[in-house]
């Protein structure tokens, strides 16, 4: 497993988080050439898209960033929209929280398929995971088996999209970042809902983190630092 | 058939193009309510755009313009790159031609998606057609109906895609605009690979429309005006 992709080439989807960031580590093990693509979709909080430059930096890896003025122009969720506060709980209308952007996570696959496609690389990394599955379609199993099958069709290319968290825990993505030699590169990533560094601690994005940590019996270096 | 939707709400995918504004007639034949949307994603061919815009105001439907900067951030393709010269063979490299852009259709539908996601609309209508499948893998039904999958299980919502273009050649496709009373709206479409209005009648894009039309024994609107 750790030699199958030697020669190979892969593209990781960096957010600047946690999930991602263990997802580069992951890559970085496994494949001979690794390459990260971030985003710029707006996010309210822009200390994330600093968080994912100083991981590839740290990482030794390059890493292009990608605008995508799409989601903010769709409008109406609070990862883009600062006039609406971040929920953690769902909507009673759609049942989904509205932090929830439909098919952010379809969007940012599909051009990180068209940028590989134009270099010839084969592979796509992305931290999305169904275990801590908080009311996001667009990150289970079968919904990224379902786009696979859509850009291999549409590009005529025999990409494939690793989802090395995809069951995981999120103590056990801690123990996954541990071994794959992540742990330091976490002091760089950033969770806070609320934007802030240090981070808030209180809100759900924070308080899940820390239970992960907890739960594997490790220090968060972003915590510590 | 005909009255199959009328109590649903469909959006249409408009480019500005023959292919498009039949598709946009065709919807207003079947449909309750029907919208257009449409997407700046910095075609070298603004007149596209406002080709599109006065479509929409011909049949009378809101119109919701989507910005989409990023196709053009991954850039190295004709459509909107105005340094790259449309080249209608495929290129040697790829077995594409050179205005591919890969999974641009894709993103259109994905992005397309969400706006209706977000507005309870649970029809799409897009114009791509497998007959006269010129190169691009994005436009085929095996593509559109896996993309449908992912967008179902990405966003739970119970979309479909409507491809009514999907099996006809451009023959049929100029009889059917007819059959929906899309013919005199040809006037305000744009086809032409160069750009200008009159059509220039000599690039690949004219000289296929052309033989649509003359295939069809129809006059042109556009030609005729």
């Amino acid at each position: 497993m750790e030699n199958e992709f030697k020669r190979e080439h892969a593209l990781v989807v960096l957010s600047g988080g946690q999930d991602s960031t263990t997802c580069l580590y992951w890559a970085l093990a496994r494949f001979g050439e690794v390459q990260c693509i971030s985003f710029d979709y707006g996010q309210r909080h822009r200390i994330e898209l600093q968080c994912a430059e100083r991981i590839a930096a740290r990482a030794g890896v390059p890493q292009v960033l990608i605008p995508m003025n799409t989601l903010a122009a769709l409008g109406g969720n609070s990862l883009t929209d600062s006039s609406i506060a971040v929920g953690a709980e769902a909507e009673p209308e759609t049942g989904l929280p509205n932090s929830f952007v439909p098919g952010r996570n379809l969007l940012f696959l599909t051009a990180a398929a068209a940028f590989a496609w134009q270099r010839g690389i084969h592979h796509l990394v992305t931290g999305v995971a169904q275990t801590d599955y908080s009311g996001y379609p667009d990150c289970r199993e079968e919904t990224i088996a379902a786009l696979q099958s859509a850009l291999r069709l549409g590009m005529e290319t025999e990409v494939t999209i690793h989802t090395p968290l995809m069951h995981l825990s999120k103590k056990e993505t801690v123990l996954l970042a541990r071994d794959e030699g992540a742990l330091e590169a976490m002091a760089d990533t950033h969770t806070c809902y609320n934007g802030v560094r240090p981070p808030c601690g209180e809100c759900p994005a924070c308080i899940l983190r820390a239970r992960g940590f907890a739960e594997a019996g490790i220090a968060d270096p972003l915590v510590a630092s």
